[in-house]
């Protein structure tokens, strides 16, 4: 660990996501909190924008200055929303910081996120240059990133979930594995929107970006890479929750394989995994079981009477799906044990 | 419809499909309430017992009797758990009551109960006379039937948005059909259980039942009396809300289907139906959008990547997924128009 | 009952109150809904925007045009927020309309209203002109008005349960009568906002406008005219739920009264009111048992160690504190049942 | 700070009180947790009974067995329902033993516990020596105490806002102080019963217990004991929320007091309390702000027209209410900072 502390900024902090990161940073032993900027709205200290965090009163939301920023700090997360977020990340890499990502723009080649995103991709060079941050799968690469492309809330779910039986060879190919994925209303961001008020949202339940939401070619491209050619059919709903995202994987298998099978195998993929667990067969994963952790619970299920594995796999969307991985991946960048300011339990109830 | 009212008996009243049988039945021009059985310790006023059904003072909640309730009643809802349900409803029907039961008692033939209800079945007589009350798909044998087998709630909503491609002749062979469906908690009944106390079910999610759920052979059935052979692999989800189901259904097509054509088949099949409502292609139905009504909404789209068609479908479970199905039943058994008492709108927000 | 149906027109139809009185309008058989006006965005045909309406096919939203509403309409409800919404009201009351005005506009004299609500306040003659549709309370006047101030959300829940004890003389003076009300989000509007976003008011409850809720001069105007002199002091809070109100009210006595006597009194008050229950001593009303009704619940308890008597009121703030009273009121205006399309039972669970 | 590590014990781990103990004891640098008991039937693995505690799998549920506790312990928090708890606490403060009792059985003298719990109260010499641990307004006894009576929820919230008021010697004679409180469901603990069912409480809100709450006399008695003589008139109200307490109290004045010169006092009664925050006039606390956190909000508010100041606390019921409060009293007893294992941020959204 560092002997002297490492300055970092948090831009966007006005969001759920950069919110959820000055709440982990804060029992950081290694950090800093240097820079926070965020609407220029809330340009005030930062108790009176967020009541809960009052004890921080020193520091300001201010208005983004790449300047200032650089200046200010070693490490910046960027959490913006797509669009944004990748033109400041690349800017703040260019200064020479280590840059964690939030959003998608880092995530695909050039022409895949133009056809998926309907905006212009940020320059190759930067692109190339970014690793993308699933943790548990792609650590040597990211402990020597200097720009990080923190993966999508669902790709994470959905990765942890099929990676294991992409490595083992189980998949069949031809068929698409059909990923039912839910995800609580923090996913949506904090801008107020009609969908998202309580009183259409409770007792709701629906569908959205139905074939067509933005994380399919992220879960497709890593599955790639891992040496798995399957097509997703990755369909997502919102669930009257503020937390959580549960994905239901179908997967079907070129061969039989028990479940027994199954679940040693994830198992030992993920042994010695602080933040994975891997429920025994009969047990299912539940949402709340790992709200406001870094953790990421599995389930294995078999259909009896087709050759389909099913996998659900639950985590916190703000935390292993946002700030709690890219504050994962800012510890095994700087050297400190990857569960530094990770390490709470669950709240429950 | 009858001169004279319709004498009308309810066993079950404590549940939750009994007390909203209850609700829809207080607006029937052609009903007169004549009997109510439900726990014994609830015998009283049912102003008492549901303070919100004041005004129907003169009614009691009493413990069942057989002899009573056929002396009172012409026809007769049993809405009481399986295993219990149908043993009363057939002893009604073999006393000459016209009895619509809820449960999943008369369903299925003897073997697949017993194989996923892990209960007796009743006898095969009054099974094999059962009519399976399916309402748009069943109305001649409907119309005529001295005993019902009210569907379930997720077989309802899975039916209704898989039966036409069934008869369009889409489906492939080889392929089981996923349903990713999800429900709120009521569904689950009013008997006090840890997993539905609602600390524990705020803000979490979670399948149940993965692989044998008992609606599925339920759901195979039917598909096989259309004509289609498919396996359905069902997965349930409880969803920290009270009314609805919400049904996500993938479709693999033995050809391609243009979602347009997908669509102009679907609501021709549905053209007339006073509770169908088919969504064009881009909308998507909502599960709040049918809440306290007898409707179901369907929603259609294509996976441009993969052969799969998917339906999404939502139903009240209270309602069409039980006592508003159920009254739909009676009503075409008694000559009364299919709507009546049904007409509500839904309750939004 | 007229002969011919009443030609009615809603205003404002695209808020919470508009919509409800759409639904409950739909129902009415005296009523022929002819002019629809609502944001100008959503100019479409009512199932588009709101897709649990479909059946009303050929109705569109339409933008505000006075003349056209008008030459349509006999009777006309306006739903806008207020400062909009009272003029249009007078407006139309003027070219020889029935109106009733569901906004605050047209309940309090100009220096209270300009006082309150920091608007300027419409012209006196429409004020003296205008109706208090309190409608147990003020039956006579409802019957014969053209031009009706339909009463607010927390003033109706609170006068209903205050006018009891104003009319039997026991509220003591010179103490202020303490009510702390309750209210879901739905009585804040369907305008979106941060405060009202599921992902901050779930799991949330708070106090607002302390001291200064603008119902505190309407409710202490009701008193007055009922003989009552007191100070209220109202504060309002939101709870993380849809629709409802729940006002619990601290009545200092000038006597003791015991509480069977308070019971037989509001309980004689009320009968043969065909919205009103005064629940028994030791029962207390729940928010849930009027969800979707036009009912009021009054609960009482006395603390045995001061001599306050302890008034708890429940209403659906969409129905009783909005549209189901417009409705009531349109009824007695026009020669209805009150209960005219008002009949449905709460909506439970 | 100790050399060597506390054994601590919770009895009652099966509840929500100690489920939170146990998350929060498990960060606790001092601590080692040697014994938890809890349902029988749950005697297995702790993440097997609760799976978001996977991670412990070494320590298991017991069954509670005084000697074995008292063999394994040096501290123990004892966390059962009242009736039992006390019980179990003076048993173990007997046997030498530091003991924290969340309970309502040693708060107050035999005569009122038996009064308002209807069960026989412990002995009077335990009674005697139990020291009540309102920390910030006890310290020095609690540091020194052995048996520690934990307020309870609702008190806690109280009187850290009324007392501010009642050393100032502001408030009037002869007139109760009005409290209405609101409680999220946890705080009734984690036994199914049917009102708490989610299919119940969602969208639903009332009063229970009207003037007869069990905590109105724990208030009294310190309100008496720090100078006030008022009564308090105590409402307790459900919400449909999981954590938190709401208390709006409305305080007579026995002289005018203005709001600025109320908030100075608040602010340096509490100045340099690390988990009290006073808002300044115009804010008002928030349920959602203190959430899974040992944090209290106050917000002031007056009356203009009446001398009333109002005072709005909020607590999180499981923490500063309960298992919080309770690490906090442990701290200060074992000579560990007050903060150790409780410097958590609100967890928010």
């Amino acid at each position: 660990m560092a002997d002297t502390k490492v300055r970092v900024g948090v831009v966007g902090a006005s969001g759920y996501a950069g919110m959820e990161l000055l709440r982990l940073l804060a029992h950081h032993p290694g950090v800093e909190l240097t820079y926070v900027a965020g609407n220029h709205d809330e340009s005030n200290p930062l108790p009176e924008t967020f009541p809960f965090l009052h004890g921080w009163d020193e520091l300001r939301i201010e208005a983004f200055d790449a300047e200032l920023c650089a200046r200010r700090c070693d490490a910046v997360f960027v959490a913006l929303p797509s669009g944004v977020s990748g033109g400041i990340a690349v800017q703040l890499w260019r200064m020479g910081k280590r840059v964690i990502d939030l959003s998608g723009d880092l995530r695909l080649p050039p022409d895949q996120y133009e056809a998926w995103y309907q905006k212009p991709a940020v320059d190759a060079e930067a692109l190339a240059a970014a690793v993308y941050g699933l943790t548990e799968w792609n650590r040597p690469l990211v402990r020597s990133a200097q720009l990080v492309a923190n993966p999508g809330c669902y790709a994470t779910a959905v990765l942890l979930a099929l990676l294991p039986a992409v490595v083992a060879g189980w998949m069949a190919d031809g068929q698409p594995v059909v990923v039912d994925a839910k995800s609580g209303v923090s996913g949506a961001g904090r801008h107020p929107k009609l969908p998202y008020q309580f009183g259409e949202l409770a007792d709701n339940f629906y569908a959205y970006r139905v074939g067509r939401h933005q994380h399919t070619p992220e879960i497709e491209q890593q599955l790639a890479r891992t040496g798995g050619g399957q097509r997703v059919l990755l369909t997502t709903h919102l669930i009257p929750a503020v937390r959580g995202i549960y994905a239901t994987c179908y997967i079907p298998l070129a061969r039989p394989v028990p479940l027994a099978e199954a679940f040693e195998h994830y198992r030992s993929v993920y042994a010695g995994e602080p933040f994975m667990h891997v429920h025994p067969p009969g047990q299912v994963p539940e949402m709340k079981h790992v709200r406001a952790s870094n953790r990421c619970h599995l389930g294995l299920a078999a259909d009896g009477r087709s050759q389909v594995l099913i996998v659900m796999s639950v985590i916190d969307n703000l935390q292993k799906g946002a700030a709690g991985q890219a504050l994962q991946n800012f510890n095994l960048m700087h050297g400190f044990p990857e569960t530094t300011a990770l390490h709470a339990w669950p709240v429950y109830p």
